[in-house]
C-alpha cells in the first residue's frame, strides 16, 4: 500500500490531518527523528516507539555508500535491515548535492561527489537515486534534487530549480515500488516567481507529496518563512506537506501556521552530543557549571525517559566526562521534546485555539522563566 | 547493612555462594560490570537489569575527579546519583596507582597523581581513598593499595606489598559507614611467599572479603593461575573472595576453579567499543568482511537484546560507520555473555559437574567451530 493522506480539520491555516502507512496511522503535524545511517545516532527502536516518533528518516547518499542498498535489499528492506517497524522516509541525496558537491559538479545527467570516506568519484542521478530507494524500500522516497545554496543569483536558481523540475520527471518515470509513496521537492531559492513556478510544474508532475526543500541553509527566520508562503499556496489540499531540515521549536510551530503537515532536522541528536537541551523556557546547556548541583530533571513536567529518571547534575557530568550515555539521554530528551510539542500543537488545532498556543509557547520559549 | 556472605555447596574448589547486600541477595559466582565514571558506557541501568547483573563497579580516583564525592554525596549518594537500584563495589584507587602514577610518586603516607584530565598534581591517602568511598556510600568499599607492575623485582614487591597492608590497616581504622563492606587486597606479585604474607597479613585485619590483585597487569596466564593458587588457600572460607579485573571467559572458569567469587572486568565493554563479540566459539570482530551480508545474530543461542533483534551485517554496519549504537549493542551482547556464562557456571556448581562444564567450554571456546 501506498502511504494516503487525510485532511481532518484546518485551524486557519494549520492542517490536522492523518497518514495511513503500510505501519499504521499517524497523525499530523508530525516531526520525524533522523536516522542517516540506518539507526538514529545512539539509540534503539524501541526507544524510538517510547517516544511515540512515528516515520524516521535514513539517507540514500549514506546507504548507498554503506553498507550499499543490495545488501539492505538482501536483509529484506531497510525496515528488516534496522529493525525499525514503523514508518520510514528516505532522503533522495538531494540535500548532500548542497553539502558536498560544488556547483560544477552539478550536470543535466546527474552529480559528481567525492565520497565523503575515502574521495572515491561518485555519479549519482534522478533516476539512481530513486532505484536504491526502491531497493531500499523505504514507505517515503523523496526526488533527486539540488538543495540550492542561500544566497544564489537568480539565474542560478532558476536554472537549478528548472533542472530540478527535470529531475522530479525523470524520478517519477523510473519510479517502481507500489508500497513506496513518491514525494516531489519544490525548490526556487528565495525568489517569489520560482517558488511559484517549482510548486506549479512539480504538482503537474503528480506525486504523492510535497516538500520544501532549500531551507535552513544558512537564510534568516523571514526568508525561511517567505519560502514557505510562495510555495504552500500552489500545493494540494489532500497531499502531504513537509519541510525539510527544519526542526528549531519555534520553526516548527511557523510552519504548521503556514499549513506544514511534517518536519525533520537533526538538530535534537545534534544538540543533544553537544550537551545540550530543549526546554519550555528556551534551550540549556548542561555543560554549564550552574548545574553541577541541580538534582532536579531537565524539565519537571518532562514525560521522557531521561527526565524521569536522571538528574541534570548527573547528565552534566556524563556530558563533562566524554560518556556516550550523555549524548544518548539528551537525545531522547530532546527528540521527545519535539514529538510532544507536535503532539500539543495537534491537541490545539483540534480545539482551534492553535494561534493561542503557538503565541503562548514562543513567549515562554524566547523569554525563559 | 553490611554484605554477608554465604557458601551453600563446594563442586571440588569450585564454590557456589550467596551476596546478602542492601538491594538483594545474588548467587556467587558473578562477574560485575564496570561503570568506571558512575555508568556502564553506553548502557542504562534498565539495560544492565535485564542483562541479570548483580553488582556494578565505580571507581574511586575516577569520581573523586569528577564529578566529586561531595556531589555524589548531595545526590543522596552513588545510587541515586546514577539511578542504579542495585549493588555497587568502589574500587579503591589502587589500580590507578598502577597505570598513572611512577614508582617514585608512592610514599609511606600515599601516593601523588598527576590528574589525567589536566596534569593537576593530586595526593590519594588510603584514609581518603576509604573517605571518598564512605561517601559515595557504595556497597563494598576496597582498601587503598599499590597494584605491583608486573615483572617486578622480589625486594621491590616485598616493600610494596608490606606498604600495602599498613595501608589496609590505616583505611580500615578510617572506614565508618556502617552500610558498607570493606573488602582487603592481597597483593605480593608473582612471589608464592609474598602472596601468602599478604593473605595471612590481610586476613588478620579482618574484611568483609578479600581480593586478589595485582593480576592481568601483563603476566601469562598460566603466573596469574599462580598467584591465586599462592593466596587463595589462606583466605576464610566464610567471606567472598574477589578476583580484579579478570574477565575473559577462559579465566572466569579458571578463577572459579580455583575458589574465585566474584571477577570484574573493563574487557566486554572495552572490545565492544572496538567491534568485538564474545562467542561459545571464540572471540569474532565484526569489522570482518565475511559478516557483511551475514544476516544471523551474533549468536543464535544467545537471549540478549542484540540477538534478539539484530544481525551481524547490521552490527557491522553500525561498527563500520562509527556509530555508537554499535558499540552499544555489543556491550550488551558482550557483558550479557559473561553473566550468562557465571549462570551456568552456577548451574554446574550445583549440578556437581563444574569440571566437565569447564572443559567443554574451554575446548570450544578454543577450538572454534
Amino acid at each position: 500500500m501506498k502511504l494516503k493522506y487525510e485532511l481532518i480539520k484546518n485551524d486557519q491555516s494549520a492542517r490536522l490531518g492523518k497518514l495511513k502507512t503500510n505501519y499504521g496511522v499517524y497523525e499530523t503535524p508530525m516531526f520525524m527523528p533522523v536516522g542517516t545511517l540506518a539507526n538514529v545516532k545512539t539509540l534503539t527502536p524501541e526507544e524510538l516507539y517510547e517516544m511515540n516518533s512515528a516515520i524516521i528518516l535514513a539517507n540514500t547518499y549514506h546507504l548507498w555508500l554503506r553498507p550499499g542498498e543490495d545488501i539492505v535489499a538482501k536483509a529484506g528492506g531497510l525496515h528488516k535491515f534496522m529493525n525499525y517497524n514503523g514508518p520510514i522516509l528516505t532522503d533522495s541525496g538531494g540535500f548532500q548535492v548542497f553539502s558536498l558537491a560544488r556547483k560544477k559538479d552539478i550536470i543535466e545527467e546527474g552529480v559528481f561527489f567525492k565520497s565523503h570516506i575515502d574521495g572515491k568519484k561518485l555519479f549519482l542521478t534522478p533516476e539512481l537515486s530513486i532505484q536504491i530507494q526502491n531497493k531500499l524500500d523505504s514507505d517515503i522516497a523523496m526526488s533527486f534534487d539540488e538543495c540550492i545554496p542561500y544566497p544564489a543569483s537568480y539565474e542560478y536558481a532558476k536554472e537549478s530549480t528548472e533542472r530540478t523540475i527535470r529531475w522530479a520527471k525523470r524520478g517519477k518515470d523510473v519510479h517502481n515500488n507500489s508500497n513506496q509513496a513518491l514525494f516531489g521537492i519544490i525548490q526556487g531559492g528565495e525568489y517569489e516567481d520560482l517558488r511559484k513556478y517549482s510548486a506549479l510544474e512539480t504538482v503537474k508532475i503528480d506525486f504523492d507529496g510535497y516538500a520544501i526543500g532549500g531551507t535552513s541553509v544558512g537564510e534568516d527566520k523571514q526568508t525561511m518563512y517567505k519560502m514557505i508562503d510562495y510555495a504552500i499556496k500552489y500545493l494540494p489540499n489532500d497531499k502531504p506537506r513537509y519541510l525539510m531540515g527544519v526542526g528549531e521549536p519555534i520553526d516548527l510551530l511557523e510552519g504548521v501556521a503556514r499549513g506544514i503537515d511534517m518536519f525533520d532536522c537533526v538538530l535534537p541528536t545534534r544538540l543533544a552530543r553537544h550537551g545540550n537541551a530543549f526546554t519550555r523556557n528556551g534551550r540549556i546547556n548542561l555543560k554549564n557549571l550552574k548545574y553541577k548541583e541541580d538534582f532536579n530533571p531537565i524539565e519537571n513536567n518532562c514525560d521522557c525517559y531521561t527526565c524521569k529518571n536522571y538528574t541534570k547534575s548527573y547528565i552534566r557530568h556524563l556530558i563533562t566526562c566524554d560518556e556516550m550515555l550523555g549524548g544518548r539521554l539528551l537525545s531522547i530528551h530532546n527528540i521527545r521534546f519535539l514529538i510532544k510539542e507536535m503532539e500539543e500543537i495537534r491537541e490545539a488545532i483540534k480545539n482551534g485555539n492553535f494561534k493561542e498556543f503557538k503565541e503562548q509557547f514562543i513567549s515562554k520559549y524566547k523569554n525563559g522563566d
